[in-house]
């Protein structure tokens, strides 16, 4: 049994891998096709006549967009927003209804095609990490909540521990498709998603993420042949950059520096800013109703169009570089192709338009265009300056409307056009050959993310996936440790913000300092623990389930001589299981036999089914004869919660709730006498066998 | 103070960091100069006399290696061997006597320039490790035991945890700094040497991998110039195989999981000889003194001088490539550098020595030799087969001995040359082109460490790194994979082996089993615990410590009501300062009061001096009036140690110790009553403070 549960452990592992590199696959395609036809269409029309193209592309915007947030909204409300909060906060113990349903990955899915292809402010990446997340949870309960496997294989995952294994790998799935960066999405899972780590899940989630690369390779050499229309151009790379600086002085460290703090002052203040409009929206907006939901977002879908449209038709073109003396540059790019050096409304043929080459396109060509290296002054300060205000402008008010919402894009754009700037302004100001604009864009972006989402090792390790820029580490970090001290000045990062929002209690990775000062008991809220009996009665468990919200409560038994000894803790989950199976009530309140209950609930009778929200006291219906019944919860309990002396450290309970991925700590008056010290050395495998041996 | 203290923890890590590099540095210049030296002097000998150009090639050797090993017996011994071992066990609590002093690390550079250079079958990798850890730990205490700065800011760090969170630094940036993988040595770090994770911590250990990066690349960029001798070729990665195959195909993973079998087996192997064979010298051979350690070092090292020097004397030659089918090869080599195609004893000069190619060079270029792409047939199976049983024979006897020794460098070794084997049994098999004999020597240099070192996903993101080649990480992967699950089945691990020698209880990252079954107070020794009454009297105090080996005391306090109450537990070393300071001894055994001893004792008395042995009771002498005063123990106990109830199973005890790495866990009864249950929502700081406004 153990043999084939390692193998199934493996197994499942796997399919993350490949279910989530297929569903990044199909979302990429998806999305490229639909902007691929929106612009093709919108250029030919435009030759006729200008009104007719904004038209065709403001209607193609607001059809995806509408479609999206009418499925969000209709089918799977909790695919709306980034879904790395949620995830968050599962992880760490706490659920929120809905997240892992097979309903919100269909939503997901769908709607971030909508959401991207509909040319929004926001991107694909975070509702990947959902998506794979959803997968890996779908996967370990054998099917949705309807239909399902449950064979005797799956059963044995349906405990929380292997369940929040799992769904650490879709996590890292996620990001390693969506970012074709394993390494980063396993150091993302882990620094970023959980607060603990264990070896041996390092390795699986590792091979996940092996997995989801080798797939979205696979895919993406298929698609070379043409097989998947608009998508297929480029490497495994996203936006490699390895043509870009590889060297840097001395005098280039100010210029990062700051970019580093223009990122933490821009980071904070983005954070501050969508921290508010979420904040109106949850409390009064979105309380209207779906159709407030649906109007909104289809008003800042028309807002994106005008823009992204209008803003490049008032700007002037300019001339394109010398074929002499750039032969590599193509320049305007042929009209199928992506690439630099857009075409849009200039008089002559031999122009292109700077602010159309960033602003009418996809985010992840217009990103290839701001880090692309060898392109000196493609860009004027006047349009990357005007960009960088709308994009802004843009990237906050959308992010909180009720549609499958990435924040690492739209930060990536904005950050990359002010690092373009300050690489403009290097590149003026030394006139030296080997500084790189493309190479300031890319630190820029790292900058904006860092002072944004505070993330450190995993950021840095993606940044260097996508770019394929090992060289350039040493900077990012440097970048990134600025911009993430800058940022902490004001405060939280984006996604404790937003799970702040949701009233998600994480555990930041340092405790606050004063925490020291006080003690386990500072922490209890009230002077009086609710706690049962042994053998309670069925009506006094249903008063207090119905007056308090608590999710563990400690029961005692009164011993023979007269003391009482506490035997444990027991879930209000499992309460309501038993309450709800009615099969352990007795009739008189002496405790039951111990093996009385064996074979009556199955393993999984009591495991909360992941992606519903759970059985409420409220659901259980009892007649006042049962009411009158008692009930023996020795079988139910947790006979070895983890406890805590009263006057233990805060911090020191506080590291114990984060470093184990605790949900519930017991608080014990001072112990009066010690059985014993148990040292490292007394775990040992052999020091244990030998001791139970002499005692035999 | 904060800050102060925040300011000097990065200042930390930024001196770490740049003496790790500049360590890493001097170490590669010296044995790259004294390797050119050696070969070019044989080189030109030879010509002459092939006697006299091995004494000379000999004499080197044999001179280098006992300059290494009379360093190291006579002034560090703790510098002999990997460190790696002593390392985890520290980090995890455990603390090997002398092996963070300021001689061990002297010892060890010199200690590995002598061995290294002097051709022995080991690297300079491991040993770098130790040189970090070494260098962090004296940066922390602000310099050597005897001669150190002791101002109020170094005091801040003389604690345990900012002690261990340096050399985890430290031992980051000795493998960044060994193989120029940040990213791998950051893994290294937190996978391998602790068994715990903090956020904060790891953002520092990725600073100071990244600082060590920098540092080497400066370096070497120093080099180019010629200013190093030798030393100064090739670029920042070691050996760069980006040249090598970029795909595969299905057919050759057959072969690929080929190696991953033949690594498990062969490290399994190779782990039990070296455990047998050090197991002997341990108990036996080193016991008769330096004297034997020392001839038993030059008589390896002259066996391989005999093997290198003469076997590919034996072998007989082959021809060059065809310079106009392969233009860009050079064969042979010029008498100058480093490089493939080794003229070594050929009857023609159009003619190379393939076994003198990696047989009679350094390891580095060995290496480089071994995973060289685009050199298809350079060796012939039978150079590769008589190479990997005496380079397994020459590595097995080498460990273990007397100099500082890594292991790394041979695995590699080992594991290219039965890797490149496979790759021409492909070759041959299929005969197509893109399969790469280089790219399966790197496969089997992999599964050959998996196989003995049994790491994971550092191991694979350090493979990574030192041949830049994203590409292969799947394949790295799959390797690694099958040969840590192929090794595993027959032992431990390498560093678990010879931790396990050393008697350092190393906690495995997966408890054992059967510990579910058992409970904590199965894990007690006896059935009575040692501790003491609040005010003891100190005659009493000196017997226990004598007659017990236990570290941790719990302190009882008899209450005025009749009852007991555990006060805290108290260090054996705690207890050590105190007798030895005799300040508080007191005449009756009424308690002190509590602010009593304030200021009598500085926090850094209690300090037990990393790099030393510490104080044992043997040292403390007591007067016979002293042995029959009192010391009120209340002022030196740890007031609030973890606590568990005697039923709670030790398979959450174990985690307990590992994820919180703690050294002491204190058992008491099943606690009688409850005074209230702690989530996580209790934690998070608006509660904690709204409810302190509420009770103030």
């Amino acid at each position: 049994q153990l043999g084939s549960y390692v193998t199934l452990k493996w197994l499942f592992a796997l399919f993350i891998g490949v279910g989530t590199g297929l569903s990044a696959f199909a979302i990429n395609v998806a999305v490229e096709n639909f902007s691929g036809w929106k612009f093709l269409a919108t250029f030919a029309i435009m030759r006729h006549s200008y009104l007719a193209g904004f038209v065709i592309y403001a209607l193609f915007n607001v059809a995806l967009v509408f479609s999206s947030v009418y499925i969000v909204t209709s089918f799977a409300p909790a695919a709306a927003g980034s879904g790395i909060p949620e995830l968050k906060g599962y992880l760490n113990g706490i659920d929120t209804p809905g997240i892992l349903l097979f309903r919100t990955l269909v939503g997901k899915i769908l709607g971030s095609i909508g959401s991207v292809g509909g040319g929004l402010a926001l991107g694909k990446e975070g509702p990947l990490v959902h998506t794979g997340a959803c997968i890996a949870s779908l996967i370990g309960q054998g099917g949705s909540t309807k239909y399902y496997l449950n064979s005797r294989w799956i059963r044995m995952f349906k405990n929380d521990r292997d369940r929040r294994d799992l769904v650490t790998c879709g996590c890292a799935a996620g990001v390693s498709a969506a970012f074709r960066a394993p390494v980063g999405g396993v150091l993302f899972a882990l620094e970023e998603v959980t607060s603990w780590w264990r070896s041996q899940l390092l390795w699986r989630v590792f091979f996940t993420s092996a997995i989801v690369a080798v797939m979205v390779r696979t895919a993406m050499g298929w698609c070379t042949h043409g097989n998947c229309g608009h998508f297929g151009s480029g490497g495994f790379i996203i936006w490699d950059t390895s043509g870009g600086q590889e060297d840097y002085s001395f005098y280039e460290l100010w210029p990062m520096a700051l970019l580093g703090v223009i990122g933490g002052l821009l980071g904070a203040l983005f954070n501050q800013l969508t921290y508010m409009l979420s904040s109106y929206r949850r409390n009064v907006l979105h309380k209207r109703g779906n159709r407030v939901k649906i109007i909104e977002v289809c008003v800042v879908s028309l807002i994106t169009s005008v823009l992204s449209f209008g803003i490049p038709l008032l700007n002037k073109c300019t001339p394109c570089p010398d074929p002499v003396k750039y032969p590599d540059i193509v320049c305007p790019r042929p009209q199928q192709h992506y690439g630099n050096y857009v075409l849009f409304n200039c008089p002559k043929d031999s122009q292109y338009n700077d602010l159309a080459t960033i602003f009418f396109n996809t985010p992840d060509d217009a990103i290839r265009n701001l880090f692309s290296t060898k392109t000196v002054h493609e860009y004027s300060a006047r349009s990357l300056l005007t960009f960088l205000a709308l994009f802004f402008f843009l990237a906050t008010i959308t992010y909180g409307t009720a549609v499958p919402a990435g924040q690492f894009v739209p930060g990536i754009m904005i950050g990359a056009t002010y690092g373009r700037l300050v690489g403009m302004l290097v590149v003026n100001l030394y006139k030296k050959d080997g500084i790189d604009e493309g190479t300031y864009a890319l630190l820029g972006a790292a900058s904006f993310l860092g002072g944004s989402m505070r993330m450190t090792v995993s950021l840095c390790v993606i940044m260097v996936e996508i770019t394929n820029n090992l060289q350039l580490l040493p900077l990012i970090m440097l970048v990134l440790l600025i911009s993430k001290a800058v940022g902490d000045a004001f405060n939280m990062g984006f996604y404790e913000q937003q799970a702040y929002l949701r009233q998600i209690p994480l555990l930041e990775s340092r405790p606050k300092r004063f925490l020291r000062k006080l003690s386990a008991k500072d922490a209890l809220h009230t002077s009086k623990v609710v706690s049962f009996p042994r053998v309670s009665k069925v009506g006094s468990i249903v008063s207090v389930l119905r007056s308090v919200s608590h999710n563990g409560f400690p029961v005692i038994e009164q011993l023979q001589n007269g003391e009482t000894a506490v035997i444990g803790l027991v879930l209000r989950s499992h309460l309501l299981v038993v309450l709800q199976t009615k099969a352990d009530f007795q009739h008189g309140p002496t405790p039951g036999h111990e093996n009385r209950t064996k074979n009556k609930y199955s393993v999984t009778d009591f495991v909360k089914p992941v992606s519903s929200k759970g059985l409420s006291i409220f659901d259980v219906n009892l007649t006042a004869v049962e009411m009158e019944m008692y009930l023996d919860l020795q079988p139910f309990v947790n006979p070895s919660p983890y406890i805590v002396s009263e006057d233990m450290s805060l911090t020191k309970v506080y590291n114990l709730f984060r470093q184990l991925g605790l949900r519930h700590v017991c608080v014990v008056p001072r112990p009066s006498r010690i059985l014993g010290v148990i040292t490292r050395k007394d775990l040992l495998p052999e020091v244990i066998l030998s001791m139970r041996f002499l005692t035999l």
